[in-house]
């Protein structure tokens, strides 16, 4: 295709629009943080990406602006739109990925299942909420959380004393968002994608698995999900998309709680980790899906191709074994599972790649991925 | 990964090694011949294959290089093996690709079926063939042919009188390869990944089909092979690879006469058209084997991902439709299909890209494959 996405940010999530795009035969461009970023393959930009007149050269010459990550400012975004620019996900969509306040508020107004949740002010009403809700409450800062980052569990409100303060600080009267600790059974995901046109299209409901508040391994499609839950977790994906008028792809992570509820935790518009088991386990990646999304063309088939695909992330761990040795010894004994790496340096806890495989027996697919994956921790 | 992986060539094959290297993170820097080549993504350097220091140049920095064709002369190939460059494949192996009477005399070494054959330097030998086999011969030029360029079914040598002027006017003594016409029921192809240190890996055998003499569709695995046939293409596939000191992947086009017989007809030390089919049917796709076999890496396992994949060549056509509509049109009529571009501006005949499909029942996935590859066409 004669096609040109412009993508900011430089992270794996634009790595990993590089495959479809070059089997699409569109070109991709990213602007990129620093040199030798993840994406580094595809930049032809090197650049702040709060900085108007840098988003604004890269988007030059581009058919679509999308992004790696949620975190240009509106202000750059709308006046990108104001140029003429296409830019999806679009700023008005974006508002609620960048602010949870928002997207509560938004959620509520559409009777979306939701944790009860509130605006908290001051330590007042936070511990005002926690006492409400049993003696607990998770505290979010409205915005620039990511992976359990901006995310505390606290029995009292001088837990998030700095958090507080720096609102003060801050004085463009900022609040936080407080969330009832939800009794959940499992966590879900649901990732969907639609088109500027109007198009909705989703994957099959997954469950993930945290450790230490990052995603540690999805399971495609989430065990026992078919009937009820796969249908509510659809109904609220297509609600959320379609409402809040997301292009691109959607991520929509949910609670299943102990008592059959299905509660949205988090959002976000853009290829995201829980659904990296698209790449090998769905006809269509959601790479390459959200590339198709935002140029508004047909989306692709997204079932799955195995009754079972497992994603295991690859974290740096402690491992005296370099990545090359690690990766060698993860090939020779797992023929059978996909490895991905992100061209990141190992450091532990850090995100380098993730490994998917699939088949026939649940069993046999985890097995098969945890172990491949092993190899870059132990 | 931290390897550094330097390709040859700048067609659809270096093209399509660039999404197993990201995935992999595999870094692949590629050689072009010119600007606005299919694996442009990846050219870290423009210039002539077979001009030894821009070889030379190229090569420096690089844990490995490869190829996306078998061109590079000889004379450049051992320069860089005397410098200490790792090459897959070698100018051992390269030679039975790049010299087609070479390529018979050994495998006529190694008892390898093939169809009858002579080296004929004069009209006399070559009318003498014919008179041998029927009344016509296969007539090919040892060298520079590709998708029935140097090939000539004839009945006389008049026939081919230009090209015994060209071997007289070269006057290095060369000669033309004759070969009997095989009376096949179809075409197979037998595509091999083998490693430096030895270890070789087989996909299924599939099913050929030309138009004009060039591949137009891959049934895989060939229908009704499983067994015997198969057997013979992997046994064959496996010896010369092994006997030729193949690295990386090897394409193996095989005969099936009508009397149950398999031939060998050409030799691909390369990724292949007819491996194309395994970037969405195979564990591994015959892309990533390659990288991972010119790095002397372990393989991924082959096994095919449905029961049927039926891969259909884009030829640019008469179509009046551009790319984009024709992309936008086959997209929205299969969303199961996997639609390959290479990044080519489309002329009436040219390999533009492909399509794959994949599923359970063969008459269905052709038709997909088949119906979104049309829309380029008509």
């Amino acid at each position: 295709m004669t096609f040109v996405v412009g993508v900011v940010g430089g992270g794996q999530l634009a790595r990993m629009m590089v495959p479809p795009a070059v089997e699409l035969g569109i070109e991709i461009r990213v602007l990129a943080e620093t040199e030798g970023m993840s994406a580094s393959l595809a930049a032809t930009a090197v650049g702040d990406y709060t900085d108007l007149e840098t988003v604004r050269a890269f988007a030059r010459g581009v058919d679509v602006l999308t992004f790696d990550h949620e975190h240009v400012p509106q202000s750059v975004l709308r006046a990108l739109v104001d140029d003429g620019v296409q830019v999806h996900p679009g700023p008005d969509a974006l508002q609620y990925a960048q602010d949870k306040l928002r997207m509560r508020e938004r959620l509520g107004e559409l009777g979306i299942p939701m944790p009860d949740w509130a605006r908290v002010e001051n330590a007042e009403q936070l511990d005002a909420f926690i006492a409400e809700h049993g003696g607990q409450a998770v505290v979010k800062t409205a915005r620039g959380g990511y992976d359990g980052k901006g995310v505390r569990v606290v029995s009292a409100a001088a837990q998030v004393e700095e958090w507080f303060l720096a609102l003060d600080e801050d004085g463009r009267g900022g609040a936080l968002l407080a969330e009832e600790l939800v009794d959940f059974r499992r966590e879900l995901s649901q990732l969907v994608a639609r088109r500027p046109s109007g198009d909705i299209t989703l994957w099959p409901v997954v469950e993930s698995i945290q450790r230490d508040g990052v995603c540690a391994e999805v399971i495609a499609p989430a065990p026992g999900s078919a009937g009820k839950v796969a249908e509510m977790a659809a109904q609220i994906g297509t609600t959320i998309a379609a409402e809040l008028g997301v292009t691109g792809v959607l991520a929509v992570e949910l609670f299943e709680t102990t008592d059959e509820r299905i509660l949205v935790n988090e959002l976000a518009m853009r290829p995201h980790n829980t659904g990296h088991w698209t790449i090998d386990g769905s006809t269509t990646s959601q790479f390459e899906q959200h590339l198709r999304a935002v140029l508004d063309l047909p989306f692709g088939a997204t079932g799955y191709r195995d009754p079972w695909s497992v994603m295991v992330n690859i974290l740096g761990g402690p491992t005296e074994k370099t990545l090359d040795e690690a990766t060698t010894l993860a090939m020779a004994d797992q023929p059978a599972a996909k490895i991905h790496l992100y061209g990141k340096a190992p450091r532990p806890g850090r995100k380098i790649g993730h490994v998917t495989a699939s088949g026939e027996e649940l069993d046999e697919v985890a097995f098969q991925a945890r172990a491949a994956a092993a190899f870059f921790q132990d």
